[in-house]
């Protein structure tokens, strides 16, 4: 236990110690602000002046959207995508240790969920600092409340797989796990690919399961349609290149 | 598909058709209302005269604290929890038919997620009614970003089973899922056996195993804390009759 009580900064669970790290949910679309983001998350962006972000400029307009008054150039932004190693991951926290709170916003949506975030995020659990997520819209959330599927058991999958073999062993596996656990199946595709998908579905899958497809998600143009896959074999739709989110159940 | 174009009533996906059925989350503490919910549901909230609910009395306050000058007795109430009968539910939805919009609010956070919403939902998608998720907050997704964890592949299993049989065959296949497929895995228990779950998986998997409790979510004792289950095994902790959810990666 030594060993772990070392790597593990803190002593004792509840322990609250400054400073913190926020995970601050950012738009997912050019709807207002407050439309999506709770005014206390506004106010906290103000506030805050050491950030990591996957895109400065993204970021920038997102702060100044919360609050037109903000002073961008006393702000420090670090930026975490693909690209960035682990050891300038391990250093981006640095800030807090000279006592900053920091927080990471992702280019759309909550960070850490299906973005780089979680690897900043994992830093900040062992060194023990304080780590409060916000509340900000989420694609999946949102289409799985409004899906009419399982909300007490479902699982998020990513990308499918590319290689057409391995595509279509994971959509039988969904499909078992459908039977066999009830369990909601969520999964993103290339917006390019999204009518192709659909097709795709349709002609793996059985007729009568169920497809949610929920697109541009708090957008002007939301959808969140939920019909059976015989149904979608024969509509007519156009999903190409929005942001789409597809849920499957029975 | 004549069949199922009847029984699905929309001709479209684009259409977009009033009245709307709006899932509008609710506080899961008693923190002020703008820390988890944005404006535009404060507003929203103040405009709808019909929601369903698994309980009125904690309805009408979450209402009250939304906006101080509401006029309660100006609104329907319908009641949705395990004891509602399927023919219960399909009336329910029987003011949409006369135009008018509602919305679902559960006891706390997302309403249709590990809640009885979904019935509803989903029969309002059979009637090709628009269907609108707000922001809100979710202990699952709060946690998961929270904890350092895979948020590009996750699973919400719900309660793990009671019987203690399935309840290790349970765990030894959350282990498995984490190995093969690199799936973060969220459960709760029951709150007055939160201290003892913990114990369960220090005994049951391997020390180097992470495990996330997130506890008290969005309250004023919120504590998100990752940590080896070799960790967890020696600690001191009292997580006794809290909210609290359970993450485990590795």
């Amino acid at each position: 236990m030594e060993a772990a009580a070392t790597e593990y900064g803190m002593e004792r669970p509840r322990m609250k110690k400054s400073p913190c790290l926020y995970l601050m949910p950012s738009t997912m679309s050019d709807g207002t602000v407050e439309n999506v983001i709770p005014s206390t998350n506004i106010l906290l962006a103000s506030r805050i002046r050491y950030f990591i972000v996957e895109n400065v400029r993204t970021a920038r307009r997102f702060l100044r959207r919360c609050d037109p008054s903000i002073a961008i150039d006393d702000i420090t932004f670090s930026v975490l995508n693909r690209h960035t190693s682990p050891e300038e991951i391990a250093s981006m926290l640095d800030p807090m240790s000279a006592g900053h709170d920091m927080a990471i916003i992702s280019e759309a949506g909550c960070p850490a969920i299906a973005d780089p975030g979680a690897d900043v995020v994992a830093i900040a659990q062992r060194k023990g600092y304080r780590v409060e997520p916000l509340v900000g819209p989420s694609s999946i959330l949102m289409s799985l409340m409004a899906s009419g599927f399982n909300g007490q058991s479902f699982a998020f999958l990513g990308y499918l797989p590319i290689d057409s073999r391995e595509r279509v062993a994971r959509l039988k596996e969904m499909e078992r796990r459908i039977q066999n656990e009830r369990q909601t199946q969520i999964f993103i595709e290339t917006p390019y690919r999204n009518n192709r998908i659909i097709a795709e579905l349709t002609k793996a899958l059985p007729g009568r399961m169920l497809l949610c497809v929920a697109s541009d998600i708090t957008g002007e143009r939301q959808s969140i349609i939920t019909r059976p896959l015989s149904w979608w074999a024969t509509a007519k739709y156009n999903y190409d290149k929005i942001p789409t989110i597809f849920l499957l159940y029975s």
